[in-house]
């Protein structure tokens, strides 16, 4: 059962839940996804991987595969042109084209086991898998650095020869080159007052170490392209992916065309949870079309996403914060070491602004390190970098509320934030319902039920998430019966074509099954970023506003003429146009069913560019049981709380609640790559890197409190990414207060939980 | 070889001759037509057929055909709801749902050989060919009204026991019902003055009859249309199909759902020429699909598309002029009846002002009758029913010229219409160049070459089309490198893609390769009325300027943003944005790359209604060598003469110009449906049906002049149409010339042209 509470309604539409749009195509398997696609002649490629974790290249000989009957070309990276140095689309954030290229075929060294060394493209994937065999590649092996220990040691052996480091202020700003040599790729800082100072001041100082581990993000459909190089030069892709135009800027500058020569079509994407931000395939299957004159699928099979695709980074925390004995938090200091993987780019800038933001505190430094090592290149995963520093930064507000004797929810109600706050980084906080959560977390049912029995615990962690907002377009076409066709280009995740297109029938007044959302490929929608950051719903739900009030203002138009009044004289509300001249009135589809008598059919494109998504706040509270003889953890009750500003849609906002949650829950109990000394990964398969089922969790309890966001006309906030923060830290104190044990590493796997109950008690 | 006569060079793009988008993947084969789509799970159907040209249907029984193995399901007129009285879309011209459907699948009565009657649909199309032969009808056979002559005739059987003749005296207007009833399903009558009395003032008055057959567009792609109606009620095909929005409101409204459920995807069309604006195959393939589950295919072959498709009217008409001797045309009458086929819908409307649109007369009559019999419906070919009524009027000019002594060409001008004379409905004519074509026809390299030998003989004739327009819209989407994406909804027929990119390039100033065009389905682009009447280089070509004006206007606040001026300070030229305060210059790709950082993605989208695109006027002279022992007519020389306004890209202006003139010459020499008393097409097939091939035929030479049309800002006309309209009467006065003899009932077939030499040798 999920409760939410709701504001007096407003609405007519917001706020609603109608059954989505894909609903249907989607519970009855007729909606396509990328592995759908079968052109006449298509061909089939698969993916040759690295099985060293370091290693120079010394030559790739694929004459043996190719001579293979059925086997149609190869490629490797020599047939990546690259266009370098080229801004790639518009987020300079997005990577530099040369290090996406190596990372989906190595060209001079391999980085890690997985890494992809050359694809062979044969007229059935499984020749592609039996030629694959017999590439014969000469490696030069290297030292491994598997881990930010051995790669920040002062010995370490360099991935890359020409790296320095970069130093950085903001999280976006260009960095200073350091000129030292490092596989430290970045050091981003953000300061506030002066923490020793601040500690100085403060009568209580603690200082702790926290550790989490590579995790995959789980999505259920791998990666997979189907390329077309047409003879003309254009090039069209159908693809699984959050972001088609970003894909689109990837794949055109790896293989060498301008991005208007190639046609991304997305296909329905079964998971993502920010992974499928970049190109993997695309460009592969792209080159061996070319090279073949046919069309070409690359696929992915479940190793292949484990090992050749982009988990979460492993992390290395040190918190320190400092307290008065009134419970006023004074100065928090952290180091962050954040694993880039292969190549640079761990989310650890978006984790500095995470871990003290709930945090009033005069006295803020956080050192954060973005580090290369020979694992797979991370991706984005959810609310990127944030759930790993709020358990470090939870769990010491937890101890240090048991240190001062107080209820952890007034300590960190005590010390919330409100708008105009410094954020670690010294900007402004926003508006955004901080107090207003933990207030309903302090308040609610499952805090107001004491947990009993033996060996049980209570934890509970709150997650605050800075966020902006990109550009997205919405064109709007109008059917002469009055209902609307409305077009974009985010690629649907979690039920957003119904929430953008539920903001159109709330500008309009109409109902939203009278709306037909459809995201389409990049020739026939205006430039919109990914779908990620939270973003579309508010995003591309301004885009689509801005389209239907063009749209209503055409149609005023419309009514005027028929009227024969001013423009002026004509006012609509509630969906209905009415003539202030005389009594008049006109629907949207009575405005319709006569556009052609007033001037022609009705179309709209609009775009918009955010900066105002978020802040975005949400809780967690779970109660456990802790086996003593096994470490095992189960969960008794779990009940996530988010401030979602308006929901739009409340049943997706308790969706994205209840399935961030349980990634959390996963990531904090079970999740982890395991690999071998060498690099290996020893878990690459469902069965044996494990992920919580519906079995093992209880529902997990929604609170929505909708404190509404002043930069959206309906006051949304993004939601998708915010619940997946607490739980590790939430978990981690459950466990302690059920064991009175502080495990500091992540998985709190049975092994682990069960040592350390064992050392604790001197076993 | 072909020559254009070009005007002064004024525009940078318009006028050139670039290579159309769409052309390396037609040639390559990768361009994806109807028959090319295959869905997983695809059923396939095919089309039971009536044998009888006029019956009613007593019983249908397809139990021994499902019990077939693999058929699925069995479709008739019973499957269809039918939303009657419904306006289909915007054009009340487009016919009523129920006509539509049962001509699709026949309710009660069959109409003709060839009408459908059932749809079996099995898991191959051959299993469905066999099963259709154990469906068993159950017929009372009626008389055959197979021509007009024996529909009108006093004691006809009629064919619809409802049918009354409507009486109009507009083309589009409303009619008056009549209350009798007939075969004569509707009577148009255009007057000017009193031809009575015009006769009366005449020195010279002849009157002749004229007759010409049934034949077929030829086409070379049959229909074809695959649906998948899914289980939330929406329905997508995939068709073949000039009109994407006119087979949404057909198909919607004969399946019985909003229009706004249906999405119509158009695939790229092998030829449709006026007979593909209308639905035959779609909502079979939806209703059986609803039946199913699973995608439909439906498909004709060539003897469906003969015997089940849309041929252009049989016509009877007798034409009545009167000349003074010094040249002046003072009378004209036409008495035509044109074919209907089983329903109401001949083109005698379009044709009642093309006869004597060319001539400035006093006095002049129209009366057009529209007449069912038991043939195919007719549909649009080309310049819909006005080649027919050129060939009788361009006879009797012919005539008049020898009768007077006069040069043919000399008598056209004496008497050709300029601005503000009137046409046969009294309406003024506007600006075209009639007097600059005929001038430019007589001093002609053609026309001054004497033509020697004997049995050669040298006809011209001219044909004039009045042209209003329709709808369209357009969308604009622009790319960080400066590249657009040009949306429409307008199917791709002789290169229109890259005629209105082109319009598109030329108001913003870039080159044409710089704009990737592509035809979308109904959901994502406006409402666009179907590629037909000439009209989509103007009308679309209207929308996309709107579009592109917008882009520029949007572009040019950017620069403002920029430059740090007020809009107004911003101008544009050439493809280049300046700022009037200073010295700064922005191209368009400048400014493109810039939209991220002035405002956010670039898109735009207009639609446009036009009513100017013609008239449109165009010429022939034509070369004949007439075989006097088998009466075989060779075309020596052919030139085609047009005004097409300002030509975008001349070579497509040549090509209709050549195809045009070709399907002409066909229907003058060779075309027509033979068929048996009981109504049986007996050449069904492009062996017997003789249209000519390119062996047939000299090189047809090309005259462009180009008179630009007012209503357009690079004063385009539409061509696509006329040049069908004066081969006809080209080659019936060429005949003559050759032989003495005037053969005025079409084809010119050997045999018919052998019997009238014999008859007037008195043999």
């Amino acid at each position: 059962m999920t409760t939410t509470a709701q504001p007096e309604q407003q609405y007519r539409v917001i706020g609603t839940r109608p059954v989505r749009h894909d609903g249907v195509d989607k519970v009855t398997g007729a909606a396509r996804y990328g592995a759908d696609i079968n052109l006449p002649g298509m061909l089939h490629a698969r993916i040759l991987r690295s099985p060293h974790s370091h290693a120079r290249i010394r030559s790739i000989d694929t004459s043996k595969a190719e001579a293979v009957p059925g086997v149609v070309a190869v490629a490797t990276a020599a047939d990546f042109p690259i266009i370098e140095n080229r801004m790639i689309d518009f987020a300079e954030v997005q990577g530099n084209a040369r290090m996406i290229a190596e990372n989906l075929l190595a060209k001079d060294k391999v980085l890690y086991v997985g890494h992809a060394v050359a694809a062979i493209c044969a007229t059935s994937p499984h020749i592609a898998m039996e030629a694959m065999k017999l590439v014969e590649v000469d490696y030069e092996v290297l030292p491994t650095m598997l881990t930010w220990r051995e790669a920040m040691a002062d010995d370490a052996t360099l991935l890359h020869d020409d790296m320095t480091t970069y130093f950085r202020m903001e999280r976006f700003a260009r960095g200073d080159d350091t000129g030292v040599k490092s596989n430290v790729a970045g050091h981003i800082q953000h300061k506030v007052g002066d923490v020793d100072q601040g500690f100085a001041e403060a009568d209580i100082v603690i200082e702790r170490e926290f550790e989490t581990q590579t995790v995959h993000q789980g999505y259920i459909e791998p990666h997979v392209s189907t390329a077309m190089w047409s003879a003309d030069g254009r090039v069209t892709v159908w693809t699984s992916t959050q972001g088609i135009f970003n894909v689109r800027a990837q794949t055109a500058a790896i293989i060498g065309v301008p991005e208007g020569q190639v046609k991304i079509v997305p296909m329905e994407i079964g998971g993502g949870f920010g992974a499928k931000g970049i190109t993997y395939t695309d460009p592969v299957a792209a080159v061996l079309s070319k090279k073949t004159g046919k069309p070409v699928k690359v696929a992915m099979d479940r190793t292949d996403v484990f090992i050749g695709s982009g988990p979460a980074s492993a992390t290395f925390m040190r918190c320190k914060m400092g307290v008065k004995n009134d419970g006023t938090m004074v100065a928090g200091q952290l180091y962050m070491v954040y694993e880039a993987g292969a190549y640079p780019g761990s989310p650890v800038g978006g984790g500095a602004l995470t871990g003290f933001g709930p945090y009033k505190m005069d006295h803020m430094l956080v050192d954060g390190y973005d580090v290369v090592c020979n694992k797979q290149k991370v991706q984005a995963y959810r609310a990127p970098g944030q759930p790993q520093v709020a358990f470090a930064v939870e769990a010491v507000v937890d101890e240090l509320a048991e240190i001062l004797g107080r209820d952890p929810m007034e300590l960190r109600i005590q010390n919330a934030v409100q708008e105009g706050d410094r954020m670690p980084n010294g900007v402004p906080h926003r508006v955004f319902g901080c107090r207003e959560l933990e207030e309903a977390m302090i308040n609610s049912d499952h805090n107001r039920t004491p947990l009993e029995g033996p060996n049980r615990g209570r934890g509970i962690a709150v997650g605050f998430r800075w966020q902006a907002g990109q550009a997205s377009s919405a064109t709007i076409n109008v059917n002469s019966n009055g209902t609307l066709n409305l077009i974009t280009g985010s690629v649907d995740i979690g039920g957003t074509r119904t929430a953008v297109a539920m903001q159109v029938a709330e500008t309009l007044g109409i109902d939203v099954d009278q709306i037909a959302p459809t995201v389409v490929d990049t020739d026939t929608v205006g430039w919109t970023a990914s779908t990620g950051g939270s973003r579309i719903a508010f995003d591309t739900g301004l885009a689509a506003i801005a389209a239907a009030e063009d749209l209503r203002d055409q149609m005023a138009r419309c009514c005027a003429l028929v009227w024969e009044v001013e423009p002026d004289q004509v006012e609509f509300a509630d969906g209905v146009f009415t003539c202030t001249a005389n009594e008049e009135r006109m629907t949207i589809a009575d405005a319709a069913s006569r556009m052609m008598r007033t001037g022609g059919p009705l179309t709209a494109s609009a775009s918009a560019t955010s900066t105002g998504v978020g802040p975005i706040f949400a809780g967690n509270i779970i109660d456990v049981e802790v086996d003593p003889e096994t470490g095992k953890v189960d969960v008794l009750r779990c009940t996530a709380f988010i401030d979602s500003g308006t929901s739009v849609h409340p049943s997706y906002v308790e969706g994205q609640m209840q399935g961030g949650t349980m990634q959390g829950i996963g990531w904090a109990l079970s999740e982890d790559y395991t690999y071998a000394d060498d690099g290996r990964m020893l878990n690459s398969t469902f069965l044996d890197y494990r992920m919580p089922t519906a079995l093992d969790m209880p529902m997990i309890d929604t609170v929505v409190i909708e404190v509404p966001n002043p930069r959206h006309p309906y006051g949304l906030r993004g939601v998708g990414e915010a619940p997946i923060i607490p739980p590790l830290a939430a978990l981690h104190n459950a466990v302690y207060h059920a064991t009175g044990v502080r495990v500091n590493k992540l998985p709190l796997s049975p092994t682990s939980v069960l040592e350390a109950i064992q050392e604790a008690n001197g076993a």
